[in-house]
């Protein structure tokens, strides 16, 4: 199932995709719901985020073959950053390059939206705490991050957390081509196998911390290619089975 | 005016401090609102963290006396890391200590209470953009900051970010005492006059970054005397003005 969030005219909704067709949702998609039997064409909408991130706990280094690129070490545990709720923005918004950085960077990731509240889980608990898997855009101005050496001001813009276009709720992250395209160029080509913390790691690890909330999102990492955008620049974030997600430097 | 939150039996709602006693708000404080004719005395309610930040925005080396002692030049301009909402607590709620962590540090904290949505905000605006003025305590696992590089692990686990017991107003952020105990004993004393970065460039600062919502906060730095909480601990915050915030290590 693909749970889209839209704007049709004044109304904001949830509603499930099935080819060119949204169904409409009653009831609330992180716990009781049924599909209704209101239809919209995808064409008369415009799609949002497909949720509202209280917290976006991001990862780093996570592919096998990017700490490859970087020459390091694989991490014995997984390093969190966060990017806050105000960061998020959804597929076809504009990413805003902000006044402060002169390097914006692409960073194309799967992001893991928590479906209930969980803390302190293990991996085997993990799977339930999963509504679905959406395609991120992990936006950064790589000028910024080095000069704090803290990632977070860098990370935090306005606008430098694309989501979308949708939540799959049956996508498995086991294996899944993960691509980045900039103009139509390939620019970051792998597969989510080459994860060094698979998602049930990663949910258990972030759940020992803090609580994750529903609407939550875990961005898990990006694979080797990252590099900058110019304003103008059509940024394309594609994991197969998820759809793309479709974003202009403004 | 001093806006505390509380529970009462199964009720939760905002009011205003005066002496003793707590005259309960209609509406709403970060709108509109008014002071109605029904009152609480402070005994009979448990005072919670004073507003639910969407995020917390913390401001790294702030004081001109911890720099000294850490024997580091003042920076440039701000340093920032995010808590998440789930990192929040109230007067009287246990710290945590995490099983993950061997080295639990306090950092007594101003905490600045935005009062409206504001972006990009000049300094001259910012002050249209607080409600008020909070104690916090900036919890941080010492032993997770060094080992992780980034300061989001160590400073983000539930119950790591007490703040309270009110919303004062009032408060001048110019300056004032700020102490911590630990059991009784002083560990930290300064005065904000010590700012490296007064609040209103903190604001504009942070704005220009990302959107600050109602309710978010800005910690603004610690002073001298960070050291080691145990288990058992009682733990005080004080800003002379601000009251007391209290919290024991469990």
């Amino acid at each position: 199932m693909k749970i889209v969030r839209f704007r049709h005219e004044d109304e904001i909704g949830y509603g499930v995709l099935k080819g060119d067709e949204i169904s409409l949702v009653d009831g609330n998609v992180f716990g009781v719901f049924h599909i209704g039997d209101r239809k919209l064409a995808l064409d008369d909408v415009r799609l949002l985020a497909p949720c509202e991130p209280g917290k976006a706990v991001c990862i780093g280094l996570n592919y096998v073959d990017h700490a490859a690129e970087l020459n390091m070490d694989l991490p014995a545990e997984p390093l969190m950053f966060l990017k806050p709720s105000t960061s998020v923005c959804g597929p076809g918004d504009t990413i805003v390059y902000p006044a402060m950085t002169e390097n914006l960077h692409y960073e194309a990731e799967l992001g893991i939206v928590i479906g209930k509240r969980c803390k302190a889980v293990s991996e085997e608990e993990a799977g339930e705490c999963i509504l679905g898997y959406t395609c991120a855009n992990d936006v950064t101005a790589r000028d910024l991050q080095a000069r704090d050496g803290q990632w977070t001001r860098c990370k935090s813009f306005d606008t430098f957390l694309p989501i979308g276009p949708c939540i799959d709720t049956r996508f498995k992250p086991d294996s899944a081509p993960i691509r980045l395209t900039l103009n139509g160029e390939e620019k970051q080509s792998s597969d989510i196998s080459n994860f060094i913390f698979k998602v049930p790691r990663l949910i258990s690890f972030v759940s020992q911390v803090m609580t994750l909330l529903p609407g939550d999102v875990i961005i898990t990492g990006t694979p080797p290619g990252i590099g900058p955008m110019e304003r103008g620049d059509v940024v394309r974030v594609e994991i197969e089975g998820l759809g793309v997600l479709e974003n202009v430097v403004g």
